[in-house]
Parts: structure tokens; C-alpha cells; sequence
């Protein structure tokens, strides 16, 4: 019997996605339906497909959704993230499975109960980070557990970037996802982890300068900042005992220290609108947020402010984006200053056509077993193809292609609001993604922790 | 025939207040009743005045709320701002003028309409700071006005801070009033003002570091960081043409740089609780903030990270409040960075009994007039007697109660949702406030604003 597989929203990241869908559509009997609110913008190869039909859909509109979501077997929402909750309470009503990318809100994980009752699976964070990165690590901390580990650090951090052979900026930066994302980044919450068993909390203004640093064979070096919720993975992973928990986002090393310059200019700020914004000059912006001189250059007195010297590697990334041209106009009504800095990067970081994106997970595991202490590095390097298939996208869709084939092909079955902490969940979708390139290389080293003398009780 | 008024709330800053209404209590037939949570917390020489009536009140027994208000003639609320509203709309259904020294919320704002068709008056922003500002800050613009005068530049700043005679620590401050809006200060937005025409914006961890210095004759060197709202005094002082307006917080010399470094660690954060705060010692509490070290103390690292010297004053002003010390516990369940730094502070920030405050406020007016442009700078000092008779509480609670005497004898009538603003309102006060040693010097100087010789359109 053919099966009947929905997905809402054909953004950026749905191009792997989809294309696995279709490339297995006939030997496992599939037909897609894709439900957007601009239908035209899907490819043709994918519209034109015999066994998939793309469909104008509203979220918004109740009657179209709930027609939609009744006549498929599974759904997959690539919607933003505010957006699953109407979709997964009309999977309930008419018993369909979901998948999302997406972290399970409060709001999701009420239905827990529901979902259980009713048999089916919700799964979530099956994306990249989250998704891939619960599923690697998962793996490797059950196979210490196997043989009798126990855990006590986990550091685990994962980075969007350029890839090396398209890497021209000073910054070894471009936007390769949500640029927004990128700008407001480490403003939800203080940064919270813990180091040998101590808390240690980071504000925001701080956090771009209390970077860890690492190498990846054959990539080079790479520097991480914290996450803000690294506790929160102590529960879900059954780390209660380790005494180093630390989640962050990896960048180029050099990346954060000149990111704070933003930071402490206040220009990542998104709580405030720019009076006259529209009209203004890069340089005018830049100028807001410095002291009034009648006589001092914009140049001067940000130096003096930020106590950069002038030949500082510094004030050369910030020359690189045009930050004090006079020419340049802004052209952003009432915006916040976040909008438009995003907008002054992205003149400079937006991917060309056939530039590639990178992306780069690496986890450290620290455990001891026979009362010694040794520790596994993993990690993997995904490149992309081009700006339409890029390493992000692929990293993210196929997780969620695999697992809806799984659910369908009652391979992962256990109900309720799911994540993919279980062997029964990511040993058949890590074995799938090996076959698209996307593998991890495990390393046993020495133990680097941050205290290899300590034991813990 | 007797007049009655209601006093709503009978905390720290009323003991002037009600000896003002007693002491005029026979002269202008007033009767006063007094309402608290806690009657009991009121000083016998009120309690058994003849002419007052201390009451069990608490404004959400709506019966009792609603009995009091029918039975007075005016209503005080000395409440916090977020529970006048309550009063507010029963002083309408009862027909009752209202007088508080708070901001007007949006909420209160909303009344206008019906406060003016009662023909009430509703007199808000009394105190201290909103209250004596405006008032001395209009009085001096207005006068500059009526001699053709237009205002170019106005700044002001007020700071509750310790008299010279009690002033014995190295940040040369105590907690003079409510020491939790000290801790959060800065927190509830960035600072926007406007200097020479141009728009300035500080992101609160760069607003300790923006700080403008001046000197008041016999008192020797203060210094201003901006408030958040400066902007906001356009409308009402009718400052529109002026191109720069700068409101601001004074402290002595020194004191903004040093509690930059509490916010520099994140100590002043309030949005978050810390775990296991009860136990911790206040030397755990620091290191919460600092990189893990197996071997570095916490002292070095705090000097690494904020880059202070060891001979820097900076240092001394950490060891004095006891940061270090591993012995003193927080015993604060479950608190915020803010509320147990505000803990440590009070160890060593309270006022002992016969110590006294100070109030220091300062204008700066720029105009033009005849081609020329010239200044005038305003100033007032007042210093409190004591621990209970302080100078905050006499500059906060004066202005209310000769506002609430000039409302009862008709002397300001202009009804609807008032500030202190208009000539009618801020001379009779202003002119009272001199009798009880409460007044501004002014000087003409030479024009000092940031650019001496703009010269507006």
C-alpha cells in the first residue's frame, strides 16, 4: 500500500530532504505531498515528480490544514519552530505520526500523554544540532556504559561555517543559515555549565570572551563558546554524575573575539528601534553608539573606545565591512540595531552560487572505567555543494527524511514525544547517514580534561 | 469644616510627610488617617496625635479599600507604583483628588478623560526624582523663556548618596533607599539621549564606563551615568529644538568604574537563580563567574579577567566588602546573582543609626538669546539627620504633602492626570520647600555645552 508522507514548509533546509524522499519514493511505495505557502518556489524536479504533488498551504487556515494533515500517514514539519503546535494537535485528532527539527517545547511535551494513548510518535530534534549531535553522542556514551564507563565530562560543540576552499574574509565567516540567528546569538539566558563540578555562569557580554579552543585533523584550529543550556542535556543524556557538562557553537578561531566588538558597542541589541534609521549612513550607525566628540573621527574614537591599536588584526575586520563608509545607507525603516547590523554582514557574508558551507560537530567524552580515566574526541566534517545543497541543509533534512522511513517502516515505535536518545532510534539512522557521507571518526586520546588528577566519589 | 486625608502606605520614606500634615494639623484643620499593612511599624508620636488615625489597611480588601477612600477628602498613596492603579479608580468613583510621587504609568495615564471630567485633580511625579527635578528644572526654563530665550541643552542628574561626615568607605557609598533598584539600576533598557543633535545609545555593560564628571562648590567631584529614559523629557519640558538633553544618576568619582566590575562578571544579573546559593560561600559566589582553575585562586583569576593590578584601588574597593571570604555564608535560598550581591552589599553599604545621606542634584541649561549662548547651572544639596530622618525621605515626602495641602486649599486646581511642570503647580511648592531648607543656587556661567560654538537653526 502506498504511503502517504506530508511536508509542511519547503524552506532552505528541506532541498536533502525532500530529494530522499523522491529517490525512494518507488521501492518504498511513497508519495509525497509538499504544503507551502509559496508553492512556486519548490523546484521543478521535485513539483514535476510523478509521485509528489506540491500544495499551497496556510497553517492559518484550518479547514485546508486539517484536510491535509487526514489525508497522510506521517507528517513533517519544517515550519518554524512557534508553528508545530497546531500541526501536532491535529495529529492527535486524526492519529498521524510528526517529525520536526525542532527543540520540544512545554507545549509539545504536554501532549506527551495524548501521544502515548493514542500510539503514536512524535519525534523531535532530529535535525543537526539538535538531532545528529544527541545521536553521535549517545552512541558513544552507551558504548562506554556497555563496558562498564562511567561519565564524567561531556563537552560537545557544533559550528555552521564556510568551507575552507570558499573562505575569503577576514573573519572565516559567511552566513550559511538564518542570519538573524547568528546576530542574536547567546541572548536568550546566561550561559550556565558546569566544570569539575562547579557552575559556572557567563552574561552575555562576556561570553564571546571565555572561548575553549580545538583541532580537527585536517580542518585546523577552532575556537567554541558556551551555549546558554548545557544543563539542560544532564537529564535527557544521564550525565547526573559527570562533573563537566559544556555545549557550545564552534567558529574559526578569531571569530569571537572580534564578534564582541559588536557586543560591546551594543549593536547585537534587538529590544530597541534607531530614531531615523532608514536615512543613515553605516558610519552614522557606528557613531551612535560612541561618545560625542566635536572634533575626534568615528575611526578615533572607536579605537580609543574599544582599545584596539591601529594595527590590530581587529580594526582590519572591521574596515573589511565597510563599517564607516559614509556612502552606504542603511535603508531599514525603524530598526532595531541587530536588523541592521544583520544587514551590514550580510553584504559582506553571503554566500555566491557556487560557494560551500562546512559544518563541524565535535564531542569530547571523558570517562573512567577500572578506576582509570581515559577519554574518546569524535567528530565530523560536512561540506556542501553549492548554495542550494549545502552541508547545513543536508545535515538537517536527511536525519528527518530517515527517521520518518523508519516510523513509517515500523522500525522506531515507541510513542510519545520523542527524542533521539535511544539505540533503537539513532543506530539505524547513523548507519543510513554514513551511506550519504555524513560519519563520525572516533579518536581514543589521553585524558585532557580540565582536572585529569581529580576522581570522583 | 475638617479636612481629611488619606495616606496610603506609611513606609521609609514618610516620616517627613506626616510630620508635615501634623504639624499643620490645628493651623489648617486637617484630620489624618493613616493606612499600613503593618499599623503597628508606625511612630507613637503619629499614632497618637489627636488629629490622626493609624489604620489596619490592606488595598486588595477592597471593602476596606473602598470605606477609607469614601471617607477622606484627598488620598496619599505612598504605595509602590503598581498598586495605585486600585486607588486610582476608586478615587474616581468616589470623587477624590489623588496625589502619589511616582512615574505615570500607561495605566494610570488612561484615566485622563475621566479625572478631567470629575473636575479632580490627580497629581503624580512628586517626589524627589521625578518631583523636585521637573520642578526647579521648569522653573529655571520658563524663566529663560519669558526673557526670549531658547533652550539648547539641558542636562540633570540627581544621586542619593552618603554625607561627607558618614562617608568612610573606599566607594564612598551607602544604601540610602530601596538597595535593590542600586543593584538593578541600568537594567531596564539602554540608555538613549541626545547630545549636539545626535542620537547616542549605551548598552547597559558599557554604561558604568560612560560617565560624566562635574564639581558642586564646597562638595567637591561627582560624576553622572545616564538614565535609560532622557528622550522622554522632550515632550513634557518642550525641549523639542534642544540638541542635547542628558538625564542621569551621580555618584562620587570612582564608584561607576568599580560597579562595573560587578557587572562585568555578571553579578548584578537578575533574571536567573544560581543553584545551591543558600550554602555558598561569598568567595564560592565570586567564582561562579571565573574560568575553572585546578590550581589558580580565585583572587588571580578575578584580577586576570578584569584586568586590575594588584596595587590598583579597584582591588581594595572587592577586598573591603569581604568578596573573598570563605567563611560568610549567602543564606539566600534559591536567589539571583542581584539579590546576593545586594546581600554582601548591605553587610557593608547600611547606614548605622546617627549616619546621614545626602541628596545632591544638578542642572545644566544651555540657551541662546540675542545671538548669544550662555548657561546657567542649578544645584541643591540636602543632608539628611539621621538614619530615620534622611534626606530622601524629607525630599521625596515634603513635595507630596504641600502638593496634597495646595490641591485641599484650592491653590492648584488645573484638573486631570498632572505632573509638576506648570508655573501654577511648582512655585507655591518650590517657595514652601525654602522654608524647610530645601533650595537651589543658580549660576550664570559661560556656555560649557559639548560644542561651544554650534549654533542652531
Amino acid at each position: 500500500m502506498q504511503r502517504k508522507i506530508l511536508v509542511i514548509g519547503a524552506g532552505k533546509s528541506t532541498s536533502y530532504l525532500l530529494d530522499y524522499f523522491l529517490g525512494k519514493a518507488r521501492s518504498e511505495n511513497l508519495y509525497l505531498t509538499v504544503g507551502d505557502l509559496n508553492p512556486n518556489t519548490v523546484p521543478k524536479a521535485i513539483s514535476e515528480h510523478p509521485l509528489c504533488k506540491v500544495i499551497l498551504l496556510d497553517i492559518f487556515n484550518e479547514s485546508e490544514r486539517k484536510k491535509a494533515i487526514k489525508a497522510s500517514d506521517i507528517v513533517v514539519s519544517m515550519l518554524p519552530a512557534q508553528f508545530h503546535l497546531k500541526v501536532a494537535k491535529d495529529c492527535i485528532v486524526y492519529k498521524k505520526h510528526l517529525v520536526t527539527a525542532s527543540y520540544v517545547s512545554p507545549e509539545i511535551k504536554v501532549l506527551e500523554n495524548k501521544v502515548k494513548e493514542s500510539g503514536l510518535v512524535f519525534m523531535n530534534e532530529i535535525g543537526l544540532d539538535p538531532g545528529i549531535d544527541h545521536m553521535s553522542a549517545m552512541q558513544v556514551i552507551d558504548g562506554i556504559r556497555e563496558k562498564g564507563g562511567k561519565i564524567v565530562l561531556f563537552e560537545s560543540f557544533t559550528g555552521g561555517l564556510v568551507a575552507p576552499e570558499s573562505d575569503h574574509n577576514l573573519w572565516n565567516y559567511k552566513f550559511t543559515w538564518n542570519p538573524r540567528n547568528v546576530v542574536i546569538a547567546g541572548q536568550g539566558g546566561t550561559a550556565k555549565f558546569i566544570q569539575e563540578g562547579t557552575y559556572k555562569y557567563i552574561p552575555y557580554h562576556k561570553l564571546f570572551r571565555r572561548t575553549e579552543f580545538f583541532e580537527i585533523e585536517g580542518y585546523g584550529k577552532f575556537e567554541g563558546y558556551a551555549n546558554r543550556d548545557s544543563l539542560n542535556y544532564r537529564e535527557a543524556y544521564g550525565l547526573q554524575d559527570a562533573l563537566t557538562i559544556y555545549r557550545g557553537t564552534m567558529r574559526r578561531v578569531g571569530f569571537s573575539k572580534a564578534w564582541n566588538m559588536f557586543v560591546e558597542l551594543g549593536m547585537t541589541d534587538d529590544s530597541y528601534t534607531v530614531e531615523n534609521s532608514e536615512h543613515m549612513s553605516y558610519r552614522e550607525f557606528v557613531n551612535l553608539f560612541l561618545p560625542y566628540s566635536r572634533t575626534d573621527s568615528v575611526e578615533l574614537k572607536l579605537r580609543h573606545y574599544l582599545k584596539i591599536d591601529q594595527d590590530d588584526i581587529m580594526w582590519e575586520k572591521l574596515k573589511e565591512l565597510d563599517l564607516f563608509d559614509d556612502t552606504k545607507i542603511i535603508n531599514l525603516k525603524n530598526a532595531t540595531p541587530a536588523q541592521i547590523l544583520q544587514k551590514i554582514l550580510e553584504d559582506s557574508w553571503t554566500l555566491k552560487p557556487n560557494e560551500k558551507d562546512m559544518i563541524v560537530m565535535y564531542h569530547k567524552f571523558g570517562y573512567e572505567i577500572n578506576g582509570k580515566k581515559k577519554q574518546i574526541d569524535s567528530n565530523t566534517v560536512v561540506i556542501g555543494k553549492d548554495r542550494v545543497h549545502t552541508a547545513m541543509s543536508k545535515t538537517v533534512g536527511l536525519p528527518v527524511a530517515i527517521a520518518t522511513l523508519l516510523i513509517l517502516n515500523g522500525k522506531i515505535t515507541a510513542p510519545g514525544v520523542q527524542i533521539p536518545i535511544s539505540k533503537e532510534i539513532y543506530e539505524p539512522i547513523l548507519s543510513e547517514l554514513k551511506n550519504y557521507g555524513i560519519r563520525f571518526k572516533e579518536f581514543e586520546v589521553p585524558y585532557l580534561g580540565y582536572d585529569p588528577d581529580s576522581v570522583t566519589g
